[in-house]
């Protein structure tokens, strides 16, 4: 199954991080903040934005915004181009 | 009786998936989440939208959004083209 | 009396159906879901709209907007042409 | 005392009607619906508007809307354009 | 002190009219409705508005709008030209 | 340290007046309405404006409006033009 | 890791200054007032704007607004350049 965001969206996966406390020990999903760390999966129609954003880059978002939708049993996020906060570039 | 939306609207079908717990029980309506996905049915003036879409597409539309009707006995919604997150293709 | 709605507005009568229960009582009033089925009989100024809608037409109207009045003892709502969801063809 | 209504309002000058119950009893004032149609005492400058309203129209006006003020212990309304529904032609 | 109002603003003074209840006692401050006319004491730029408004005109103006000043211990009112419903002409 | 206003914001510097009771003693500071006199620092990009206004201007401005700041232990406020309703000439 | 603000945003670091009672002591993170100065680390997309601000510019923002994010452990804010009050000259 594959999902095309519609106007200025995109489909996007959040990139949850192992977080250890001080003294090492792995939190459990509940323990940790929300995600704001994603990975672009496929991007609607954005070519009359100045931003420039492709499948593949890593991207920071505004937490809360967004739908999240599960594809085979994957979560998503489908989000407007404008709550993309920032590229992350290593 | 055939409902023609108006203006950037459209008519959806919403798709219930039977949802099995792990242990393989179907759950009954309620403890099911509300669901997202939905099938056009007929389509408005969208012709001013870049964005394509066509009777028998499959959608993700936007929670909560629309306005929920009853065409003989079956759920239908009529929603705004900007509901329409995604087009989902097989 | 008549009434002219003014800009894009409509006068619509509500279509209030019956609704029997399953053991083939007739609810009241009271016991009805709010209609959302209407009859248009005026038309205000709407031609600058590119939806076409003519007095007499069926249409579905977005519950609890419009304005209720009272003409002559029955009820209608003067309601925006935005409001007007679809139109019903039989 | 003259008062001429600024901007795209119009001063209007609320219509009781007496409501008798099933009975014959003229009801008092406080038990009655808030009015809701008006003449038309004063227009501003309402000539950018395709509607077309004169000093004399009956109108049904939308409850709540606009400014209650007295005149010589009479009550009218200072109300936009915008605000007027529809006008009555008997 | 000179205020000279700035943008589409003006400076007005409220005028409260004496109140005498049926007995003819002078009612007190307190027990009289927020005052609604008002002097022109002086006007910011309105040049690009249609409305013609002087120093001097008596306006009735939206109660609760505007800004409250005390000018050498006299109360006035800063106000948007929007919230000036009318011009009173005796 | 010099603060530069940005966009069609003003630095100003609230006016606070000493306010005696009719016996003639002086309030402290909490019992004073809040001021809404200041004096204009600096000025930001306000060139599009229609407004003039210059640095040492004395100003009425909108009570709330603005966010407040301490520069050297000064209490400053950074407010938009907008906020400032009238110019104060002596 | 490098993050690069998009649109109209920049990625600043608080600065939080010490504060001492007037008895001399320091007080701890939590009862220090919310910094609003900061230091901007990267620019965005502000072409289009008038507004000349560049990395290492010392600024004061407005309090609350913009996404926090943790960049290596250290605390930064994402911010639309509107939020930006002021610039801080030494």
């Amino acid at each position: 199954m594959k999902v095309r965001p519609l106007g200025s969206r995109l489909l996007i996966k959040p990139i949850t991080e192992e977080k250890r406390t001080e003294g090492g020990i792995v939190l459990p999903d509940t323990a940790k903040e929300k995600p704001m760390k994603a990975e672009v999966i496929a991007v609607g129609n954005i070519e009359d934005s100045d931003i420039e954003i492709n499948v593949g880059d890593k991207v920071i978002f505004s937490k809360y915004s967004g739908t999240e939708i599960k594809i085979e049993d994957e979560d998503y996020i489908i989000i407007d181009l404008d709550d993309i906060l920032a590229k992350i570039e290593d």
